[in-house]
C-alpha cells in the first residue's frame, strides 16, 4: 500500500485527505517513481478548488504536477530509464489521469527527465513548472535579449522568481512587483533589478521612470483582472503582455485604446503549449537543464513540510505569506 | 480661395463646414495637391465626434485622411514628384494638423505616392486606407498563406472588403461576417467564401462547421466590444485576433479562459504603425501598388457625392447602409 493525496469534493485544503491505496503498476508507455520530495503549484490549490483549467469528473481524485525521486518501475516500451534512475516529473499529464501527490507516483514517461545532479531531491522537485513556464515565454516566444525590460508581476511565486532568474542569465532587466514591502528584499536578493510595491508605487510612473517613458518590452503575469488595464499602460509600443494566469476574481478588460495606440500583443499562455509541441518541449528541456547545471542559478525553496502536513502546505500556499517554493518531502 | 471642410465643435454630421479659405503654400517637406477626389473613413466620423485616437485641439478643425488629385505646388526638399502628377494620399499624419476634405490639400511629402495608372481618381482616392491596413495585418504579420481560414468581422467595410481580397490573393479562406442578410449576396460577389449573418446564425457552430471545429486561424476585427469573446470561441489554438478598431461602444472583455487554454495572441493594430515605420512602409506601399496593378484587384465603390454634400456623405457612412467606399468628388 502507498500513502496518497486524494479528494473527494472541490473545497478548502481540508478536503485533501491522506489514503491507503493499493501500488499501482505502470502501463505501456508510464513510469512509476518512488517519491522523495513534491513540489506544490498553485494550479493544484486551483484544481482542488474546481476553478482550474482542467476540471475533476470523478472522486475520489488525486493531484499534483511536480515530484522528484527514483525510478521504481518501468511499463513497456519505455526507453531512456533504469531502475533507480534519479528523476523528476514535468506538468505534462491530466491531473483528473494523473497525480504525484503521495509515496508512489505514477506518471507518462513523456513527463519524467533526468535532471543534473548537483540537485537536491527538494530542489528537483521545483525545476520544471517554474523553469519550464518562464522559459516559454520568455525565451521560446519572446526571444528577450540583454537590456530588454520586463516587468514580472507576483514576482515572489516560483515562476515569477524563475522568470528574475532567466532576465538576469540574458541580460534582460528584471523589473518586479509585489503588493506590500514585506516581499521587497527577498525579492531583489533573488535578483530583481528593482521592485515595486502596487500598494503603496504608482506603477506606471515607476516604470516610466526606469524606462525613459518608454514602458517595458514585455510583460509576465498571472494575475490579470483589472490589473492589465495597468500594465497596458506600462508597455512599450509593440510589446507583449504575457497572461499566463487568473489569480484575479474580477473580470479582465481589454486595454482596447492601449492596444491600438501602441500595437499591444496580449498574449495567452501556458506551459501546456511547450510540453505538447515535441519540438518546444525538448527545447525547453534542454534549456532547463543547461540553466541549471552551467550556470549558478538554483530554486528557491520556502519551506517543506512531510506528506502527512499536506494540509497545512496547502494552506501555506494560500496564505501567500511564502516566499519561493513550497515542497513536501515523503 | 479654396472651399475647404471644418468643423468648430464635436458633434453630428452637420458640424461639418465648407469654408472659403486661403490656399495655402507648401512648407518644407510638403505637397500641395489639387483634390479630385476624397475617400471617406470611419476615422473621420470618429474624429469629427472627438472619439478618436486622436483629438482635435483647437478649432475649427480640418479633416480627411484621404484623397486623390495633382500635385499642385512642391515645398522645398521635396524630391521624387513633379508638378501634374498623378497622386494619392496616404493616412500617415495628424488630422488636428492636416487635413484633406477640400478643393486643395497640403499634405507631408511621405503621405504622397503616385499609385497604378489604371485607377480613377474615385478609386485612387479609395486605395490607401483599406489595402495598407489590411496589409499591415494580414501580410506583414499574420503571413497569411494559402489555406488559412481568416474571419472578417465587419466585412461590408472597404478595410474588410480589401481584406478580403488580400486573402483571396494569397490563397488563404476569408470567412466574412456581417449582421443582417442585406448585405450577404454583396460580401459574397466581393470574395467572401462564406458569409455568416449574426443577427441568425451562431458564430461559433458556423466556423466550427467551416474548420472542422478548429477554429480560425486569423481574426480581423473593428468592433471589439463584448463580441470578442464569442471572437475567441471561433480561433484555433495557437491563433491571433487582430483588433483594429473600436466600433462597439461596449467595454471589451478579455477572453481570459480562452486565451489561457488556446494560447490566443489578441494583438491591437492600427496602420500607424505601418506608416510610422519606414521599412513596413514602404513594403506596405509597395505591396499595394503590386496588388493594384498586377491582380484584377479594384477598390469597390459605394457612392459619390459632391464636395458641398459632405454632411450628407457623413450621414450615408453613419448609416451603416453602404456597400463599400464612399467617395467625395471635387
Amino acid at each position: 500500500m502507498a500513502k496518497t493525496v486524494r479528494f473527494y469534493e472541490f473545497g478548502d485544503a481540508s478536503v485533501l485527505k491522506l489514503d491507503d491505496v493499493p501500488i499501482l503498476e505502470p502501463k505501456a508507455g508510464e513510469i512509476r517513481i518512488k517519491v522523495a520530495a513534491i513540489g506544490l503549484n498553485r494550479a493544484e490549490v486551483m484544481f482542488r478548488r474546481g476553478k482550474y483549467l482542467e476540471r475533476a469528473e470523478k472522486f475520489p481524485c488525486g493531484l499534483g504536477y511536480e515530484a522528484s525521486g527514483t525510478v521504481d518501475a518501468i511499463g513497456s516500451g519505455v526507453t531512456g530509464f533504469k531502475i533507480g534512475d534519479k528523476v523528476s516529473t514535468i506538468p505534462a499529464f491530466s491531473m483528473q489521469r494523473y497525480g504525484v501527490y503521495g509515496e508512489y507516483a505514477v506518471v507518462p514517461a513523456h513527463a519524467v527527465s533526468h535532471h543534473p545532479d548537483n540537485l537536491s531531491f527538494e530542489e528537483a522537485a521545483s525545476i520544471w513548472m517554474q523553469y519550464l513556464t518562464a522559459y516559454g515565454a520568455l525565451i521560446e516566444y519572446a526571444k528577450i535579449k540583454k537590456g530588454d525590460f520586463v516587468l514580472i508581476t507576483a514576482a515572489s511565486s516560483s515562476v515569477g522568481l524563475a522568470a528574475i532568474q532567466i532576465c538576469r542569465v540574458t541580460g534582460a532587466i528584471p523589473i518586479a512587483t509585489t503588493r506590500g514591502e514585506s516581499k521587497k528584499q527577498f525579492i531583489l536578493n533573488a535578483g530583481a533589478h528593482t521592485v515595486i510595491t502596487t500598494d503603496t508605487q504608482n506603477l506606471v510612473e515607476e516604470v516610466n521612470k526606469l524606462t525613459n517613458n518608454q514602458g517595458v518590452d514585455y510583460v509576465f503575469d498571472p494575475v490579470a483582472g483589472e490589473f492589465l488595464q495597468v500594465l497596458a499602460q506600462a508597455t512599450k509600443s509593440g510589446g507583449t503582455i504575457f497572461e499566463y494566469g487568473a489569480l484575479s476574481t474580477n473580470p479582465t478588460i481589454f486595454p482596447l485604446f492601449d492596444a491600438l495606440k501602441k500595437g499591444l500583443k496580449i498574449q495567452g499562455y501556458t506551459l501546456f503549449e511547450i510540453v505538447s509541441d515535441p519540438e518546444k518541449y525538448k527545447r525547453g528541456q534542454q534549456y532547463v537543464i543547461d540553466l541549471l547545471s552551467k550556470s549558478n542559478v538554483k530554486p528557491i525553496i520556502d519551506k517543506t513540510f512531510p506528506l502527512d502536513k499536506i494540509v497545512d502546505a496547502h494552506r501555506h500556499m494560500e496564505s501567500n505569506s511564502q516566499n519561493g517554493k513550497i515542497v513536501v518531502t515523503v
